[in-house]
């Protein structure tokens, strides 16, 4: 996890679910934050990165560590719709915040997704204190690795 | 598994995926039929029933053992259409046929689920070589117990 | 699992535990037979060997199946001696007859690995009703295929 | 993980294994130390804590955590001696450097366990750079809560 000072540049989301408000990069400042991209039928994100990102969000004080989820649907649009991510989470008991990626006008890749130039799903992004994007990950990150990382980040003050 | 030589009520499907032509339960007369009723939203279905039914299906001789899928949706129609169900099955890499359960007019039910009571999903249907429903299980059942009804089915002849 | 009508040979045990009469094959003349050879010090025995035999033990009517770990030790003799055997399955909460397989004078192979020429641990062996050895296996059998090739040999009378 | 400024005692080890020289807990003054204390016949230390031990000795720099076990038999002395504990840390290829607790004349509980009044394995033992002893822990830590407690005390200079 090397310190490049590099500003998280700010998500573009249409809609938020499993919030009452908003949830924006820079309202987080004071915060870390650990976002989640993932799509509902890809299989790596519901077996591996949803399972851990519920962990993380029952796990670490919500004063320390703000969990979200990003969807971020760059294939099969028909089939993940609001009403079928609803379902979704209704059904998989996702308890944490869940933006959906505003779709492209002229691209199948979603704004934040093509902002943070995203290979796939799932990535991670982490986001220390300050608003700084120190990690994005394309894949899977091991329990002990994110637990090591989110334990540095809380440290910093 | 006790013997009881009840006949399978034939399934009405829609529409089948990942087969050329549509498949009956009287057309499987001679082959031990492994059908397994699921939602693809369904979390136990996704995690332990459809993993199993892929497993089946590789490992039986089709002569022997005919394993599909009934996409049985009763909840969330919205979220699981066709199109939903061809991305899942894309993305999952299912292998075996999945027919579509016929939707009822008037209740959330489809017909297949209906007529046989299913109490949900996932739900295991095993149907001997003459044609009897042999079991109607709600629930995961364990492998090697899956295995040893098969493997005594298979014996009959 | 092709039927090859060689008859099973008779083990040789030192010591049986967790019974309290000696178990022979020919003894189990009418029943199916599923011995598993393990080392108590043999990561893949401990990990999914013993606990599929527990798990076949449970299911399956001892009437129809018996199940019967051997500890076959060909390495580490001085700690894998019938003191730590029993803290093992003691700790390991194991449920079914296990037998000593007796040491060879001269060899580090003990007398019954031999005889059945196996390669290591774990080893399954699958006795039909007959006697006759059905199957022997050097390494993991899936749930799903045990449980098949069981339930066709209950199957035969 | 409050901050008791509480010094570790220093473990009382007969002997070392996996390793050159010992290690004591004041030579390891500036790093984090985690001891995984274990037994080999004790089902949820080979399970769970042995391969999470392995984990996070192959995760981090050791000069920023020094990943240890602790053999402390409590039980079954017979059968979990050096010469069984050395075959096991062979066949489970257990990469970390092993201390076998010193054997106390009068009761079977071993002199860094009785010191440190451990319930029972496995326990483990963070310990601060300062040579604080900040968690003990009776029973499985999860993955993602073990890196965040590590995370934290290797961000403290």
């Amino acid at each position: 996890m090397p310190h490049t000072p590099r500003p998280a540049p700010e998500w573009e989301i249409d809609e938020w679910l499993n919030t009452e408000a908003p949830i924006t990069i820079s309202g987080c400042r004071g915060r870390v934050v650990a976002a989640f991209a993932f799509q509902m039928l890809c299989p790596g994100c519901v077996q591996l990165s949803i399972p851990q990102a519920a962990k993380a969000y029952r796990r670490f004080d919500p004063g320390d560590v703000m969990v979200v989820g990003l969807h971020t649907v760059f294939e099969h649009h028909a089939a993940m719709t609001k009403t079928a991510l609803t379902a979704f989470l209704h059904e998989y008991r996702v308890p944490f915040p869940v933006g959906i990626d505003r779709p492209s006008p002229d691209q199948p890749i979603p704004a934040t997704m093509h902002r943070y130039a995203m290979q796939g799903t799932p990535t991670l992004l982490l986001i220390d204190r300050q608003g700084h994007l120190r990690l994005q990950r394309f894949g899977h990150v091991d329990d002990l690795e994110l637990g090591a990382m989110l334990g540095r980040l809380i440290a910093e003050t």
